[in-house]
């Protein structure tokens, strides 16, 4: 029921998933109002691969996410979570309210024990390909065992949904130094580079190497990462502006922009946002991802791809099994060595 | 003597400076190897109002600050930020080693108690004019006082260089609404709220609002800041990367762009780094403005531009007044009311 438009997205992105990548092996639990629900189902012709599970109760988009959570109960959002909970579903995606994080968290709690909020992902159009940046918004300060978190689920998300064998992982520091940045960022690059987890851990990036696509995974805290996303998409904004004012500022410019267009629309798909929409809730018990609540059907479609090839991949065991490694090398005692422990 | 390029970029900068805002009550004291200057100089005509201080010793691009520190003593780096400490130059200028703040630290002091070391504020272009964003680089951790102290200092900049009567004030944040964000951003938006220093705080901002040029000024702490600009920069070279590749695929492409280049030339000329070239280090007792290495001699010019305006304004004085203020604020006990301390 979610997102800014609703069945005709949720629904039509199950009918773009299915166009794109066929309707093996899965099926999809539909939440909501049974007579909206129904017919857009009827609409995109997906009966085969669904079934709708009605619920009057939905969690507006505007609700601040507290009152989602106590209000919650019984709601479309709450459903479907409790459907991961129960493992009646393998993962659940959603467009809706912000309250969907709390309404996870509550029902399903954080595997990562470091993490106060489930962490959020970008998949982030670079130069190289795509690369995955996290946080970007939950967690709004983050010591060392918290980036590390990081380091640990976004290389399996990038492996899983992106298809890296052995993703390069980079922090985000002010220079790439050993000495530079605050504390947190050095201890976190401490622990991983002489890490027990098996991850290729590259150093310290900087912003402009996000784009640059230098690695697969950048780290950072909440705070620096939804403050880089939002400075990317407004500058992306910002050119976007001055570009079209320029190619309409003369008769001769707009000849010029008309004969380029098609090259021009091809660029544009390379960063099209919804081809990489979706983004999961990095750190809980259960596998639950975020599509932008603007996203179209298309884009829906992408959040369902990423929420498919995460469960069927092996994230959840990999991430598992690393953050018992963590733990054991971060709360042993020196008399246990590690081994032994995990 | 600094920069990429040297004397060239340096000595240019002053004709391409005196080309478009005329030399009318400014000298300027070049400090370096003499035979090298005086033939740029010559060159370049602008010996009227120059004067050689020589000296053999400089200090290459590629030396450590503490090193720049330690064996600076007589080079042309030290000797010039030397005559603003002795009164005998309103402002200094160099687009030399980082070892400029280190040295000018030491020389100069800080007159932001709170500061470690000297901001660095970018001039970010906007879709709204130019947008002052500090500090981009120095200060790692910022704590409220010196988030309060770049709100201070930022103001009086934009003023003072890109000629705003009142700026608005923004604190970078990951939203708008007061309870967002960790401690030393809300208590920083605290102390502004109910500011004594008569600036026009707007409240918090995103990342995308730099761009959009929301605020005049935007504070936030050295890491962050310094993240979100070269992330910008990143960004911007990944899309003229792509527009490249684009308008060259095809011979329709080529076309298209030949006939638009006028107008993309305009729009490039918008965002030209020279055209905002020149970054004050801010919160020393003096004037120290740094160009970018790799600048032209126009974009020196720039540099140039913004210490006389700096020097020409009241930015030093109001600075002064409101630490001061800031100070009795923080600091004052309970039973000495601020105005009394002020």
């Amino acid at each position: 029921m979610g997102g800014d438009h609703g069945p005709p997205v949720t629904v039509g992105g199950v009918r773009e998933y299915l166009k794109r990548h066929g309707g093996e092996g899965v099926r999809f639990l539909l939440h909501g109002d049974e007579k909206a629900l129904a017919a857009e189902v009827k609409k995109a012709g997906v009966g085969e691969v669904c079934e709708i599970r009605a619920t009057d109760k939905v969690i507006a988009m505007d609700e601040k996410p507290a009152q989602a959570m106590r209000r919650g109960k019984g709601s479309s959002m709450w459903n479907a979570v409790e459907t991961v909970k129960t493992g009646e579903a393998a993962g659940v995606v959603s467009a809706g309210n912000t309250g969907a994080m709390a309404i996870s968290k509550l029902l399903l709690r954080m595997s990562a024990k470091g993490l106060e909020r489930p962490a959020i992902v970008a998949s982030w159009p670079t130069l190289n390909g795509i690369t995955a940046v996290l946080d970007v918004g939950a967690n709004i300060t983050s010591d060392a065992e918290q980036l590390v978190d990081f380091a640990i689920m976004g290389e399996a998300f990038h492996a899983a949904v992106h298809g890296s064998t052995n993703p390069s992982i980079g922090i985000l520091n002010v220079g790439s130094e050993d000495m530079k940045g605050h504390e947190d960022v050095r201890e976190a690059a401490t622990i991983l580079r002489d890490n027990p987890f098996g991850l290729n851990y590259h150093g310290f990036v900087e912003g402009d190497d996000i784009a640059k696509g230098t690695v697969d995974v950048v780290v950072t805290d909440g705070f620096t990462g939804n403050i880089a996303l939002k400075t990317a998409e407004g500058t992306a904004r910002f050119i976007s502006t001055l570009m079209k004012e320029a190619l309409t500022s003369s008769m001769q410019a707009k000849a010029g922009a008309l004969l380029a267009l098609p090259a021009l629309r091809q660029m544009r798909a390379r960063i099209d946002p919804g081809a990489i929409n979706g983004g999961p809730l990095l750190g809980l018990n259960g596998i639950v991802v975020k599509s932008h609540g603007g996203a179209d059907a298309k884009g829906y479609g992408n959040a369902i791809r990423v929420t498919v090839d995460l469960a069927r991949s092996d994230y959840t065991a990999k991430v598992g099994a690393n953050l018992k490694r963590l733990d054991a090398v971060l709360h042993s005692t020196p008399s246990e060595p590690v081994e032994t422990v995990s």
